[in-house]
């Protein structure tokens, strides 16, 4: 649920704790928030030891000014918790809130995002200051979201997080003989017999039972949801109404954001592109649309970009500058693919620091005729005009699975080709032929129902989790199409193999087995044939056995040429081997066509990319050179207000959002 | 001494434990033994927290189950002594068990082989195990060998392990004067003044003295000799006539293996050798036959393989499967280098954990018509019809020199090439040309009476141990010929420089003196001239005076173009650079002629090898493609039972074994 | 101020400690030192241990034998205090001298350079072992200099050290208050709230704020020079009138170099070029030759070559020989550039330990009728014939910047290119354009005094400090030119943002203001044209905004095609990108012509050099083969006593000591 306006929401993350002593600063902020068209600011992420200069010695005059003064002109304010960066003096009274690393030694206060997640003398801090928060600015008119600690995530090894561990342990096993069976601890004779035996792992100790890792793994998501939860119930005492976010990370898997997602109203993230830098655009873009796609999965709802470079991103090894249109072409993919807000870190580059260059509104010389301020408030615009895009649905017929502890357990192979595991790459790659096609996708995991998809594409699906496989069947008699790869079907949830084989429990459905699995070093490749055409293979080859499915393709060379590479069972496809994505997109292209999968109606030069949310086209002109398309119909263009009809030009970086009939 | 058995080992890795609660896969179990034809499983590797469940309460039904189902079924029990993986329990009750490392940090408890070799608990509780398991199964009709924990190896820097240093250097020393002497403490001002002044070797304390990082290798390397003497005694208590082995490592230098083995009633090792993968077959089996070459010679007797994978390895960066063919292969070449086994790890996969993915004779789905299967099976028939070859000798006239002490003060050279100090390739690239001749060679220490040989080649002889010298100048007086290389002769035992300089006691043999070493950047190479033929020379260039020697080669090309850079006085050759091998190939071409080698009686194409064990000569096809050879004269395949004669095909991988008349 | 006399010294360590038990030895050296034409030796670096072998327990025979020894041969002794390497005993009894790294661990005794340096005992044991020097050897005839400690460098983390921290910082700072602003604790809610709350930086703690890892370097180099004035003093106390020193190393930036030599008579350092290795010799020599000028800068006067290596240098990865004449070109190289000795690490080859393959006079053998031997003594002979030499001084009308707190707040820097900031790489290639035509250069940090110069150069000036601004302003009214690049004027000394964005408070003098700065890519360049020539940009473009510069140059690719490149605001040159260094030859070889910049008076081929110390012009071929120059008009040269004129033949690595009339 995205806060109860009609507008997109545009804005920044506003530390102006960082700028107390310098009125003219603070004044000026207000005016250039204004003239770049700027409707919200994240306040308060970093603001604890502004707030609470000593224990318990609270002081919100600075924070009740900038909120009133930002409400004055009309600037919303999504309100933070300050739990991410704990102050100096409440590491020193208290030292328990420090983490402990895996190689057991103690932190020192620094940085950021380290405390413990067991302390509860920091979870009763947290509270003590969250329903102060609430209390006091819960039911403010400007205070539209709570925005809760910020990047959750990294682990503590402390003495508390380890009685956590183990408490955790005997929730979920009640004796130490099922968790023996599910470690597996018979190997290398670890069997535990007492609780007190068991640790979190540690490079120093133990570090390659699995179970104990994936467990340890899925303790910590869980510990940061609870976390996260405390806080939640703090800041809705006072404010019950007022929707609550966490920002979220690309690709980080230190939390089960599903998990974490169903706890919030609204899901939110950072995304820092690497645009104009190392690859061409289209192939970043792609990447950003698959993790879009997939934060607006977690919930099935619009999200909110939360935080985004306005200009390049200092931590990036070459912090590359955005090609002019770059800005607004980022920006706008999100809102395509279910963003109901554009929102930077930050508004004004701070003046000393590791994040001192960071790329933001305002740079250290705080002119608004620069180009980047012009780009933007160009942005703000615009997003005023697509209002009504705000709330607008993304329903799509594919899906794709995207499981955060088949990830985990991926980590834990020892085997098959260790140094090119790729499970986000094989994701990605999956994708690519729908986005280029323009269909839209979901990214869910095996938890979800996916009785409404036509198609469900789970790469890599190593680990099975119980239910799926029914699930699965079930689908699959309605009438849908599934396709999984190789290394799927490996292990249980304790990552344990199947011992039927691979593909484990969808044997039956899959009419295969894997007999064994080739691993290429780098460098070498097979071929594969399908219809004449050849595929090469990297990386991974499966020998299968056919148990009645059809073959579609077979390998042509290796000693297991004229094995099966590509197999049909019913509306069932096994992929056996890894491709250089060739062959997903033929397979995947005349799936399209035969499930007649809804693609956004226009046609386009390679790199142009048509988005659809609810009755909007979005196309972008990825391509790095100026390209053109044509809608399948005359529609409006948002933008300019101008109609579209017949061959359009699209420049470089160049976006259109096109209102379909 | 090998087992009195008349046949030759086939058999693995079986840990039992892990299947316990799944009694119809163990009764399957033996079903399948039989089927691929094994006689012999090690039992009891990782087996203590069955054994041992707490301490002091023993309970070994299981393990008596498994060896009287075993021995109704005809097939043979290594017997290993669990200390390489200690209970949980254990660790937990006696911290003293556990390492500290290098940095001083007490380690947890977790993976394997990390007891601390000193602590007088660990020692007595092994004990107190090993003397029960020989009791109750030393004289089982079914237990042929004892196995001795596993893969020895590591270090422990805790103060139990400090203390036992001094001791040792007590002992070696008798005072601080001759141990300050050794060390050359004046360097630095390091002088100790007293025994607590010393300390095991640490990244965060002395890691530059030479002398003092030796002798912690020394150290190291007794104690674990010693730690396994004590297990010896221990099996020997009630089992006095059944003999006792521990399984080796590839290149691992953790413990000096030439003392090792003299404790040792059989040598055995693990070989996994990386086939099929990024190097082609002929240099894999290259490496893997001077390796079976080196532990064949540690004892001079015929040797046990106690654990390969019949498959992939998991633990290699790309698990590759092995080609058709190339698993008989792998197997017959131990047996033709002097093993009286073929063994794996394991028999069945484990369900889980690090090693889940390794290969073993039946895969997690438990199947015997699978491509492995039915190869593993393949061997046992071909190896019960090589019977007559168990126990067979080897005898040959050429030895090289690979001294582990020598190998630990390489390490420790700060100069000269560091990136590239190649010493384990410039071993194998001086065994090359006996290998592709068909000339046996062993591979000996420093120690090792070399009084039988024709000749002997000691590459990199950098250290340069007392007595070696004499029986070199004794051997060349008898006839033989003696061949070193750039980088010998520089250090004595405690890797002090010879104050004669380079070669340091071998001047007046090798009638020479090297003034300088010039080292070659990457990508910089020489040339060398020697009978119109010219050789590229990379790394190592030595500047050598020669005093009385005659010049066979000159350097071509550099500021030393001219300078002698191959040397011979009279039965005594100096190598004076790093080829690629080229020189060694033509210069041990002329001498194997000249000194009527015995090589194997056979002609072939490139990449095929004849290895002769006794009246056996085994014939291998490593050439990656199906080639040809020629027997001298016609004689009889012991695997075909045809009589073979003239050119004969063999097919890639393919192997005979043939009985030279 | 050098030791007055009227010679170049010619000497090496001499590490008499390591043999004292070989009186054979000893003798020897004597003859060879003379034999070599040695004047000098360094004793007493490591001699600690020697010299107190218990607590308060002095024993200064044999430093007394030895001194005495080399003054009867007159040979001078440059003496060391010892305080590089503590003995065992000290380490043992007293743990406080140990250090504590960054992660909290305490170190144990070993290796070198590795007391605390804040341990008030180490202090008081160091000044009782100098004051003794100082007493029994301060006045002796021999003693022509004090070698204060070796190398001085590293960091301590102990207790005492932060409590010496937060005194430094309360001195600097004053209150809280001040301390926050400077370091913009704001950021991350790092306010400190009180004095104890602040720790040194650390890996498991702070790391990221800049100002407070900028305030613990300059607190460690005042740390040392702390220490290293408490010797100083030790030693002046009975000997007030023997110049001191100590030796500093090749861009070594733990101490700020401009503060520490200030406290002494004289610099040294110990210089060791990776001559005939990877790289040409033109390249190495460019190299030194910025770092001799860097070191004479330090004073302004001559310096002395304390280290260097007659041969190779162990610890390079590949210790590669010097070919005939380089040492006597790489010796000479410190003599033209202002050194007035030529000293070695070390004398005689250890016999064990680290270092003990590092190049020397002599080497394990001890012979003196080798190639190493025979170009010492050479060199030896030359020097003397260079007696005129001494004490030359060195006068330019050109210096570049080198700021040691600049390099330090450069790496601080989160942005930018970080895997290329390449400061030192900038420096040189600065450097270069004036090296190539024999025009000298000082290097000189922003305290200098740049009023006597023409030209000054100051490549990324990222840290303008107080002063510098108001410096270069009067600089150029009086009509000095000045140039900058890329990346000045960004932050403060506290390493906060300018507020008015770059080049900061350079704006006025430069003309312009940098609206943004990309960053390009590994492999990504664009083309910049200036007079019709085309350069190549890497890494770094600024966009520039000019406020009244004028264009010289512009960019011509990329968004940012037509964009100033190069400008010039009246003497104010400001370079917006960088080059591969042919932008910097042609602007600066425009300006040398415009400013009549001093040159050395010759014509030569690409590779042969011309360095003026004095009236003397050295010229060295670096061109890595035989080449050829023209002096301007006959000159004598010093060396072979023959005047030259015309064209001159100069074989590779030769060198000439000119005398210009």
């Amino acid at each position: 649920m995205i806060p109860e306006s009609n507008f997109l929401l545009h804005g920044a993350d506003y530390n102006y704790e960082q700028w107390l002593k310098r009125k003219d600063i603070l004044e000026e902020d207000l005016l250039l928030m204004k003239k770049s068209h700027m409707n919200v600011m994240t306040l308060n992420v970093f603001g604890w030891s502004l707030l609470e200069k000593e224990d318990g010695v609270y002081d919100f005059s600075f924070l009740d000014e900038r909120i009133e003064s930002l409400h004055r002109e009309g600037i919303k304010v999504i309100l933070a918790t300050p739990s991410g960066a704990r102050p100096a003096w409440l590491a020193e009274k208290y030292p328990e809130v420090l983490r402990t690393n895996s190689r057991r030694e103690k932190e020192l206060f620094g940085i950021r995002h380290n405390h413990c997640p067991s302390s509860p003398l920091y979870r009763r801090k947290v509270r003590e200051m969250d329903e102060r928060l609430s209390q006091r600015y819960g039911s403010h008119p400007a205070v539209v979201m709570w925005h809760i600690s910020n990047e959750l995530g990294g682990e503590c090894h402390c003495p508390l997080c380890q009685e956590n561990f183990r408490s955790w342990l005997k929730d979920k096993y009640g004796n130490l003989d099922n968790l023996n069976e599910a470690w597996n601890t018979a190997f290398w004779s670890h069997t535990y017999t007492s609780w007190s035996q068991i640790q979190s792992p540690s490079p120093i100790g133990e570090y390659l039972v699995h179970g104990q890792n994936l467990d340890w793994r899925r303790f910590l998501s869980d510990q940061y949801i609870s976390f996260m939860k405390e806080e939640i119930d703090a800041v809705r005492k006072y404010s019950p109404s007022v929707p609550v976010t966490t920002n979220l990370m690309y690709f980080f898997e230190g939390i089960d954001y599903v998990k974490l997602a169903k706890e919030l109203d609204v899901v939110s993230w950072d995304n820092y592109p690497r645009w104009n830098a190392e690859r061409d655009s289209f192939s970043v873009a792609l990447d950003t649309a698959f993790f879009h796609d997939r934060i607006r999965s977690l919930k099935g709802e619009p999200f909110i970009l939360m935080e985004s470079s306005p200009s390049s991103t200092n931590w990036q090894n070459t912090a590359c500058l955005k090609t002019p249109g770059m800005h607004e072409a980022s920006a706008l993919q999100a809102v395509a693919h279910g963003s109901d807000s554009v929102q930077y870190f930050q508004w004004r580059q701070s003046r000393g620091c590791s994040e001192m260059f960071h790329g933001a509104v305002l740079s250290h010389n705080g002119r608004s005729d620069t180009r980047v301020f012009s780009e933007v408030s160009k942005l703000g615009e615009d997003l005023e005009k697509l209002e009504c895009v705000k709330g607008a649905e993304t329903r799509n017929k594919v899906a794709i699975i995207y499981d955060t502890e088949n990830a985990w357990a991926i980590e834990e192979i020892q085997g098959y080709k260790m140094n090119k595991k790729n499970y986000h790459e094989t994701l990605v790659s999956s994708y690519a032929p729908f986005y280029r096609r323009g269909i839209g996708v979901d990214i869910v995991d095996q938890s979800a129902d996916i009785s409404s998809y036509s198609l469900v594409v789970a790469p890599m699906l190593y680990m099975v989790k119980a239910g799926f496989t029914d699930k699965v069947k079930a689908f699959i008699d309605d009438g849908g199409v599934f396709v999984t790869t190789y290394m799927s079907g490996i292990v249980d949830e304790n990552d344990l193999a199947f011992l039927n084989g691979a593909p484990g429990p969808l044997e039956d459905i899959l009419g295969l087995r894997v007999e064994e699995t080739d691993s290429l070093p780098d460098g070498r490749t097979n071929r594969v044939e399908m219809d004449g055409r050849s595929y090469i293979n990297r990386d991974i080859s499966d020998i299968v056995i056919s148990e009645g499915a059809e073959v579609l393709a077979t390998y042509s060379s290796s000693f297991y040429k004229g094995i099966p590479a590509l197999l049909k069972n019913g509306n069932a496809y096994y992929i056996a081997f890894r491709s250089d994505g060739s062959l997903e997109d033929d397979l995947f292209s005349r799936l399209s066509s035969e499930l007649s999968l809804p693609s956004a109606p226009f046609k386009g030069e390679k790199g142009v990319v048509g988005v659809m949310r609810g009755k909007y086209m979005f196309v972008f002109n990825f391509s790095d050179k100026d390209s053109r398309f044509t809608p399948d119909y005359p529609m409006k263009d948002l933008l300019s207000g101008r109609s579209v009809e017949g061959e359009v030009e699209l420049e470089v970086n160049g976006v259109m959002v096109l209102e379909m009939e």
